[in-house]
């Protein structure tokens, strides 16, 4: 067994992998599983430059970046997938999923129930809400916004820079029970309205109307949500 | 060297890594490499819950999850390379070589010959024939069927459910040779036809006949594999 | 701490991880951080090949590996972070920087100043320049040529084969200063000019002249880049 758990991290739970490294003052609930070759409190650029510009002789990394990072927090009864890396600072809330290899940078919160699928980036000081469902090798840039019960599919890509690569980075808001088909990409700026709907392949260059459906390149307006619903229970009734 | 191997696993290579993760009754065959950071027999989510249920008290998770692993089965001369992850139930056949990082998940069956791309993605319950060609960072949803001798090319995106999330899944299917170029994405429940083009970021919303071209959002045809294959050979004799 | 390090490498930085591999001659220049998990000098699937032929007894195949591999060049003060592998005759310069689990192919050149995100994959014997900044996600395969200052956005994939899978490799070429936008593709053979822009979701079927935008599928001209950058001053400006 190969552990390194920082003395300044609070551990409430037995779940931990074997292959594990946890920084900083780092805090986890109980009934969290940590399953190997997870990192917790990883450290921002920021840190990694303390570190070089410490020039610290300590045989490993580890001790070194333990001494840079603020930890970072995870809620009761969640699952922490293999080779997921959650940065310094960031607030993951209780009962949240994350797949293999998921990277949340530094300042994120994850709300309550939200399940993150594998590969999935999320950028740094993002916000998502509680109970959204981000599938796998999704790409969330910095300063994203994500409400409350947001579908993802696999593969959308949202940004946040207008006229790239400007530095300059704008919010990008994904309204509360919107649903993003696969592969969908939505454009620096944009405001995605509530319960809205974003068809697969969409590039989404425009807000969005709440209870909209949109698709195309650019996305435009095919129909209402409610349609959509009512296509959906039709869907669920069929054999 | 840091290794767990299930005392219930069957090894019959000398090929193996010195961080490799073994659980339950995984066969490995004969001049199969495991590299590196590879785990066989990751349980499932079901088994992850058995495990929070019985809290077993092991000073590490693996003892845990080699109790609930059902174990999987890699045949011979495989190469498995850094990072892979396959779950519990998975069937791979002889000689298939996947790329870092791959994740195949719980019952999926891969065919001999195949290759599987770095990053990508293959949900549960999923049937990939043999020689099949997956390139990598393409997402395959769960009950996915490729058939043999197919070519997926990089960022391919299938989906299986027609209106997410409905938690309703539908079989998509891919039939024998056919040819889906880079980023095109699949929509839930469509047959691709045997022998049949998608060109490079189309998005196909229908069933695409045997032998036919698409391209485009939505895709539609736009000529024979015939002339497909004209142009290769044109392509191929070049210089 | 476990960390394998081949005895030909020569590794003139302090800053190492505690779970890294390094095989063959791998040069490592100073103040360059070489995180956990990271492998430098990973060996090609035709060394792979040799493995399976020698038969080696080795307990592990790290010491397999270490044989057969010619190992990398890594230049002074690189951030390699966490999960990143680099394959052998690799030259990666000065001051670049690397996400997690980025993936570099045998071959490949990466100019001084450059920046690869997360889950980047760069596939073999490509060259990229100086200053060239690579978002999360992308794929570039073999043989590409990335010139001095591109951008290419999150999910951007290009790809080298006309007619897949014909085996047939073509360069793809992008110029100088170009602005490739998030999940544009961008077909074998095409080139790219200098200092051009592609507007995100664009699937690039013909050359780019040089300081023209295109966007669209297939992408068309639609602005010049001055008009973009007019653009852009203005929105950087804006509040």
């Amino acid at each position: 067994m190969w552990r390194f758990v920082s003395r300044k991290a609070s551990i409430n739970t037995q779940f931990l992998g074997s292959l594990i490294r946890v920084y900083g003052r780092t805090v986890v609930g109980s009934d969290t599983i940590v399953d190997d070759m997870v990192v917790l409190g990883y450290p921002t650029r920021k840190s990694l430059a303390k570190v070089l510009e410490t020039r610290t002789q300590a045989q490993d990394l580890d001790y070194a970046f333990d001494e840079v990072s603020e930890g970072c927090i995870v809620g009761e009864g969640c699952i922490i997938r293999s080779g997921s890396i959650i940065y310094e600072r960031v607030k993951i809330g209780n009962g949240v999923q994350l797949g293999h290899n998921v990277l949340v940078r530094e300042e994120t919160k994850i709300g309550d129930g939200s399940s993150i699928g594998s590969y999935a980036i999320i950028e740094g000081e993002t916000c998502i809400g509680s109970r959204v469902n981000v599938q796998s090798n999704v790409f969330i840039p910095r300063r994203t916004v994500i409400e409350d019960d947001v579908f993802l599919g696999p593969g959308v890509v949202i940004t946040n820079d207008k006229y790239p690569p400007s530095g300059k980075i704008v919010t990008t808001r994904i309204c509360r029970g919107a649903i993003i088909a696969a592969n969908a990409i939505i454009i620096a700026g944009v405001k995605v309205g509530p319960n809205s709907f974003v068809a697969a392949g969409s590039v989404v260059t425009k807000d969005v109307p709440e209870g909209v459906a949109v698709k195309g390149s650019p996305a435009k307006p095919f129909s209402e949500i409610d349609d959509f619903l009512r296509k959906r229970e039709k869907y669920l009734k069929s054999t």
